[in-house]
């Protein structure tokens, strides 16, 4: 058995379904391989970010990894700012990347590259396979140490001649590591700053915001002055009708510090202190108040669903649920296309079980109050606020819940980045319904460099991406995705009841 | 004046005219201070990978830098795989990259990246500002690494503090670091080469193929014995009617292999050895015979074109320019798309002072025996095998030579890796005329593949990229560049006549 098939017969062996890829060359041997392992299907992307979004949004739905397949160096770079994001999640994936055989690298030829130097900002696990009788084992660690709670970037640099070689052995992983739980006192502590009376955030990241972890949360919640937040850069939050209820971080910097002004106590659970995107001059990047203290119940690394569990039976001393509200929708509106309109145009029409993923950016601030008592759905949002992600991820949401509709909510200038995911979606007949919100702006700096001044000639350049017009229904078209322009709200809802109803992709563009 | 503004004021007066740029908040500093000084420039991508490929293409036709402005870690990953092309062309290139403000990395925030770490694979300098007060001096230090031989990428990190703060100062460059010459002994020993009476090649890469490095190598040519060979990844040719044949090391190893059989001794002038792309189990990346001696005229860091006209003088002893032939063209032909004809179509109707943006892979393979005596003309190519180079090549190209014509053909594969260049194109009114051929596939795999065997379903659904068909006409359409279907010759030949007749972009679709 060459290296090749012992690595993809390792991955299949231990549960990896999905291979997003865009393979060269140098790793003809892998595809070799995975043609002859009909266990993995391969996803192809015609371009590497949609390959390593698209595992992150499998890994953010399926909870396990993908593996991905990418081209030398090159390959992987045009993978990276999706990786960031994916690190940012965080997600495990098996990050597979070609190299040049041993012999080739002495060379100085055009495609070699330091892979391992590009792969280590965003790798948790990294390592360069040496040789075809390894290669199997370093396969199985690669998924041990993608699935290493919360999740990490496994990356497995596999040379030519690695793959080519004989002498290959399929590695079958005993048991995967489970999260340790923090210890008792942690917990107890943790009680105690819940009986205190004192107002109180349990703010949740990562993979604690949906099922156990999120029904936990909820009991937790039902204490007085207990509120439930999630971080701004959102990897999974289940929610809506008969839910609890979680607030969202706002984006900007003084709304989110009045957010949080009136809490005195903010118990972490997998998420990082919250801070401002970016520094200001005179400003400091912290958004709690000073008189703000703040706890960490469970590191990302540690049993956080478990945590939280054993923070709401220290406090409730029973596993009741809290009680369930009823499904509120907006009316379905009608007329001119205002933001107002098409947030509760989503949130009239959005089918039981949706996944929504949201990169709407500043056209969407009103989706998720108008989506809050909706029938049940998960929101899945840009965790490492590099942009173009919202396509891809929906593409890798999609292929892990084949059955559940997928709700794309982009920005003009975001989807630019990674449009080649619309190929994505109709090659493999994905039933994503795609709005993008055509401002033609990228709105955000517009308002940040407010702060500065009036734009000039230059800066207005920056920031306006309307002249020429980008033509969302043709661009869509052009990759086989049907596509269409709503400028009127009825138009819209007529548009986003297609797409729910459609067994394929779609897309509709509004100019707002 | 604040940091930015020392930086935009530096890069001004230090003859940088252009910046390629996608900035974000961090960058927005920058921004300002850009708008405030009218000397330079600035052109919008919509994805970083258009970015720095606009800056390659602009470096090779300007033969100096322009700089990028790139948002943090992310915005930089974006544009890698380009400043790996760049990288190995190899061109200046002034690379800018904001980073948070120092106080903010202490901060886990979303954005927070290791600029540095991303950077270092592809940058020959590397700096990390770190205060206003010396920001004009690292501008300068930049443009100084930048434009030292034979070109290298100098990535500046500009925090976002260093950047607002007061206490900056413009810095001018009193003179560029000149390449030294090859030491005389050199000179004289590649003389006696010459004169030995092998069959010998002189491999000539780099900046030394146009211009008085082209005119000197075609005098050291007329020498018996002696061929001029350039890599296959091309940076810029000069050629067509009257220039010095330069002849192309094939892609394919086998060919390239026999192309170089006869051959007993190779000077390399700015080029490396002629290796093959890829390893293969059993075979030699080296292309030369055994046979055939190696010898080193003068490396890519000393002065190549120096080099060239003391060589044509010790061998000729004078300056006189070898006899120029006439202007044969192919005949304009017509009928059915066949990959001859496209050629010869090319050939018949290429504009006198073209520039050529070459990544039209395997369906392109007779476009360069088509053109060879036809008018004079530029051949840029992709320098580093990382695909999706073409269209930014050619906005950049446009942009350094607003004169003239430039014809960027391009493989559908490889155009859709950044084919948001279009948008710029349309958005500058740049004259480029862009040929799409579009095969459906990624050909070059498929051919690798065929030597392990017949493709199965999953191999065959990683090279065949025609189903969905993309429609390049819809496409360019919509980003606001007038296109069309060629599907007779006498189309495609209308198609070019309209384009290269026309002030802005125009594009053609031929499905070959």
């Amino acid at each position: 058995m060459t290296g090749a098939e012992s690595l993809v017969r390792t991955l299949a062996s231990n549960d990896i379904e999905l291979c997003f890829a865009n393979p060269g060359t140098s790793e003809i041997h892998l595809v070799a391989a995975l043609d002859r392992v009909a266990q993995i299907r391969c996803v192809l992307g015609l371009f590497e970010g949609v390959v390593s979004a698209a595992a992150d949004g499998y890994a953010r739905m399926a909870a396990k990894p993908a593996c991905t397949l990418l081209h030398l160096g090159p390959g992987l770079a045009n993978a990276l700012a999706n990786l960031h994001n994916a690190s940012r999640a965080p997600v495990p994936i098996v990050n597979l990347v070609g190299q040049h055989a041993g012999s080739h690298l002495r060379h100085e030829t055009p495609l070699a590259s330091d892979v391992e130097a590009i792969a280590r900002p965003y790798s948790g696990w990294l390592r360069t396979s040496t040789s075809a009788g390894y290669l199997g084992h370093d396969g199985a660690a690669a998924i041990v140490a993608a699935r290493t709670a919360p999740g990490q970037i496994a990356t497995l640099v596999v040379p030519a001649d690695v793959a080519w070689s004989e002498g290959g052995a399929t590695q079958k992983i005993s048991h995967l590591p489970l999260a340790p739980m923090p210890c008792g006192d942690v917990i107890e502590y943790a009680a105690s700053l819940l009986a205190s009376g004192k107002r109180t955030g349990l703010l949740i990241g990562g993979h604690a915001l949906h099922g156990r972890g999120l029904a936990a949360a909820g009991r937790i919640a039902a204490a007085p002055n207990v509120k439930l937040f999630c971080p701004y850069p959102l990897c999974r939050l289940e929610r809506g009708c008969g839910l609890p209820a979680v607030e969202r971080i706002h984006y900007i910097l003084e709304q989110a510090r009045e957010q949080l002004a009136e809490f005195r106590q903010l118990i972490l659970v997998g998420a990082a202190a919250p801070v401002a995107y970016f520094a200001y001059p005179g400003k400091s990047s912290v958004i709690t108040s000073c008189e703000c203290q703040i706890h960490v119940l469970s590191r990302p690394e540690e049993d956080c669903v478990g945590a939280l569990e054993a923070l709401a039976t220290a406090v409730t001393g029973h596993n009741r649920s809290v009680s369930r509200e009823k499904l509120t929708r907006p009316a379905m509106p009608g007329g001119e296309i205002t933001l107002a309109g098409l947030s509760a145009a989503v949130g009239a029409l959005l089918p039981e079980n949706a996944i929504v993923v949201d990169e709407s950016m500043t056209s969407g601030r009103g989706l998720m109050a108008a989506t809050k008592d909706a029938p049940t759905h998960d929101w899945l949002g840009n965790t490492g606020g590099s942009i173009g992600i919202a396509l891809p991820l929906a593409v890798g949401a999609a292929l892990a819940c084949p059955e559940r509709p997928v709700l794309c909510l982009t920005a003009d200038g975001s989807a630019m980045y990674t449009l080649q995911a619309l190929w994505t979606m109709a090659r493999e007949g994905l039933k994503v319904t795609t709005v993008v919100f055509a401002n033609g702006d990228y709105a955000v700096l517009k308002r940040e460099f407010s702060a500065l001044g009036t734009p000039g000639r230059c800066a207005a350049g920056m920031f306006e991406i309307g002249n020429p017009e980008l033509d969302w229904v043709q661009l869509a078209r052009g990759m086989g995705v049907p596509s269409t322009r709503a400028t009127a709200l009825e138009d819209f809802g007529k548009a986003l009841q297609n797409g729910f109803a459609s067994e394929g992709p779609s897309l509709v563009e509004v100019r707002v």
